[in-house]
């Protein structure tokens, strides 16, 4: 439990750094950095959590994390020309992996704890690994990137979450089956960007 | 009791194949065409559900839906072009138009079974019966259609569903006031549809 | 306890009529006008009441509300050139100023009531004031105004929330403490507008 919490925060931290990166993108405010920043963050969980009506949220009870993405907007609004500077794209693709991983195995454990079917709960992994990035494209008003650009990136948390699912089925070891299938889905997320892998359409 | 989830089930896959269509036709991959089908079926109950605050979700404790839409999205996509031949638009119409139908009564039910208050349980089945279509369009990245096109689909939705809420207040024998009720719903739909009428603007 | 819901009241007719005007400037039909005009005045609200898992929700047990909104896109869809003539732009701003002190203060006793911590009982306070408009926007299929135009609109929300908190700290009477605090967004609001005053970005 206490691995798992670590984890999603984690997650949280690289999730806000990809939704504020995005924000400025399109050249939002103040409002719209934090906002983005926020959803892109906690939107996955708490989506999970209002369909599993676990209450109270995760970012309720610990608001350190909303303090946190709050000053990180606050502060970086004026730092951004220099900080993209700083910041590859290569960088932003590897934190997102990482970030992927986290999310997605946190998900499923979640969805397990609350004794979820065995589908559900592997659903459960991917809406918590890409609908913070599917609502941040949603408010940017675009057409979510995950679902139509082709790219194995649902499909990478989709197949981790199945090892994560059989591995604690076939009686692994808690703590080895969580960072063992976050670093799989970690790995063949980059692996795939690497080399430009595509699904056929 | 039954019957109401007998037509849950009728209309979540009548949902699942007029997203599939739509995902398909904004070129989306497969995690698009499984989501956009999978938002589509159970969009407008799972809204409802969050509003009631009634869990588990329909789609939580009967996974294998969601399963058999995962399923027709993987044959599918190869088969696309195939099944876009065969299925004509009237086809879709006439699907489409028999699960407004169903949603809709399934949704008043549902609002009633609740103890809901009688408008609200009329908004409850216009809600079960057209968001699904409209989270699809919101993620499709569109204005939603039901909101625009001036056509009465939502209209169908609302007066069917007061006849069904006029019918069990006057005592009618449930199934009898279930089936009418959709069966006005989906026969009023195609009326509007085939003679192209539209709402004052 | 009276009073928060008086303030709430006010502040959904507020919020119902910009969403009118919003929706028919969108050219929407008689379905997109109430939803939409619907969406705009209990859709803050609403995400509050979700994610602090409060049931049921106020439209729900005040069905005379939704009632109204309806009445109000039925008379007016025939009556809206009329009405655009009579009202002016500077009478739109000045009610969604008083729609966003009282929404905002709103939210923030809500979420004192359930408890909340402090940072986030700020955040359901500008939630509460400014996601009207911003699911308003996303249906309206458009980047969420709020977040792009460099205007202090959630700023003054959060500058009024803090207000409130702070005076509830230190023992102000709470009727004064609400009012003072909604007053002073609706002042902060409107003095921006006037200087047309914008953030850095």
């Amino acid at each position: 439990m206490t691995l798992i919490k670590f984890i999603e925060i984690l997650a949280i931290l690289v999730g806000a750094f990809s939704g504020f990166i995005e924000a400025r993108r399109k050249r939002m405010d103040l409002v719209g950095v934090f906002t983005v920043a926020f959803i892109t963050a906690f939107g996955g969980g708490t989506l999970r959590d209002i369909l599993l009506d676990k209450r109270p949220l995760f970012w309720v009870t610990h608001q350190e994390y909303a303090i946190l993405i709050f000053i990180l907007a606050l502060v970086a609004a004026p730092a951004i020309r220099t900080l993209r500077q700083v910041v590859s794209e290569r960088m932003i693709v590897i934190a997102d992996a990482i970030g992927l991983g986290l999310f997605s195995i946190a998900g499923v454990a979640s969805a397990l704890d609350a004794h979820m079917p065995i589908f559900i709960a592997s659903m459960m992994g991917v809406i918590t690994g890409i609908f913070g990035g599917v609502l941040r494209d949603i408010v940017c008003n675009e057409v979510p990137m995950v679902f139509r650009d082709g790219k194995p990136y649902a499909i990478c948390a989709f197949i981790g979450s199945w090892m994560y699912l059989l591995m604690k089925k076939f009686g692994a070891e808690p703590d080895f089956a969580l960072w063992s299938s976050a670093t799989v889905i970690t790995a063949l997320r980059l692996i795939t960007w690497k080399f430009d892998m595509r699904m056929g359409r």
